[in-house]
């Protein structure tokens, strides 16, 4: 029974999130209809990372196994055909390890976060960005960013209904640039908790705003308390640019689970 | 009766155009009434480049003239709460000289056009970028695009309706750049022919394609025949970037005229 890797794009705007749910259109129910409608056959889609309401993906990683073996171009593309009109696109099928699971075997994922810093709203980037019409010093976002990388618990920085059993996270990576009038903050690592990025720059925003310090978020991230952490930010500024695989090592062996959700 | 410049932003999906029509909504008849729910006065916004329906805009620019001195921030809040929600945005307001022109007075103008280049459609991007599916030779389509910047008579690269006198133009840039899937191409001049961008980029796409050559290039500039160029690129990957002005001068004075449309 052969397993399949597919690389997903979306527009996280029209869909109640990554996983399936009763309460309206998912893309992970979207892509298993589109599996059946192609060769009749009810299969789970895994994601890597089960995105909220909102989020988009440029790079979401997803496996699924088939009776057959099929050519790949053809379940790209027939996935593509089924999956017309809505905003979800089939990039790349591959065949993956019968060990191989687009959750648990990830070893690294990157999230852009976009924010608009203008007074203007958005026009042409409407519901892909976040409107925040005060001026945010990136400079200062950045440097109290740096405080926020590495091995830390991060019980502050996860929603209420997160359930990893465990708040101990490594963020590799979390960049902020601007480019104008957007600033865009990069943010890397094995695995996140629930809305982890989305409280990351919720809380770094204030710190652009001048009403944190460097050391408030110290101080946050020491008192492993949600509430003492910023607001969550606003879905559609998230996206998820990139899952990576150490294809030779099978599932992930390290002490932090490799789950995902944001 | 000062006179305004905006700078104005638009996703160009819904609209017949920039300019006022009497078969659906346009951005100039949004603006227009948007000015009238302001402050009453029904007056002409006259942009820079007249973009055909589905066209995009970052940095389209117009002006308009009001009967009284209004304070800038409060012209373009007021102007960016009465086009919600329709995804147009006045990103900035400016006094002008009351010889300035939107239209008459630029001295430069800059499109960007994307090419989505990969088997799968778009879902992020869709309705910003055309889908070409096939691969195309970024290299070649660069060196061909040498061929065309300078002056010369643009005749087989405007559409049968252009209403230009002439149709000499110089092209000051054109631009061809790959970013992974995305092809970008930058193009810059004075002023350009109705659908001129357009015709440029789908006459490109065939070099890309293979099927053109450099030399079929120099043929078709050199025919001055609409039918010896290739087709006309779709709209929904172009997008006005910029406008710009040498303020100083007023008019332009230029033989060539600084009309535009896209």
């Amino acid at each position: 029974m052969p397993r399949y890797k597919l690389t997903i794009e979306y527009d996280g705007g029209p869909f109640v999130g990554w996983q399936r749910q009763d309460n309206g259109p998912s893309i992970q129910a979207a892509l298993e209809d589109a599996v059946a409608a192609f060769c009749g056959e009810r299969v789970a889609v895994q994601g890597a990372g089960r995105t909220d309401a909102g989020v988009h993906a440029l790079g979401q990683v997803a496996h699924l196994d088939l009776a057959d073996e099929k050519p790949l171009d053809t379940l790209r593309a027939a996935l593509n055909y089924h999956l017309k009109p809505q905003p979800i696109a089939v990039v790349e099928a591959e065949l993956a390890p019968v060990d191989f699971h687009a959750r648990f075997s990830a070893t690294w994922r990157r999230y852009r976060y976009r924010i608009l810093n203008r007074r203007a709203p958005p026009a042409l980037d409407r519901g892909h960005v976040w409107h925040v019409p005060v001026p945010l010093d990136d400079g200062a976002m950045g440097e109290a960013a740096a405080v926020l990388v590495g091995r830390h618990d991060f019980n502050s920085f996860r929603s209420a209904s997160c359930q990893a059993p465990s708040s101990l996270k490594t963020l590799d990576q979390l960049d902020v640039r601007r480019d104008g009038n957007e600033i865009r903050l990069d943010v890397g690592a094995r695995s996140f908790l629930h809305n982890q990025v989305r409280i990351l720059v919720g809380t770094l925003q204030l710190v652009g705003r001048g009403q944190w310090t460097r050391r408030d978020i110290e101080a946050a991230l020491e008192a492993r308390d949600r509430t003492r952490a910023g607001p969550t930010a606003p879905p559609q500024g998230l996206c998820l640019m990139e899952v990576r695989y150490d294809l030779a090592s099978g599932h992930a062996d390290d002490a932090e689970e490799a789950s995902d959700q944001e």
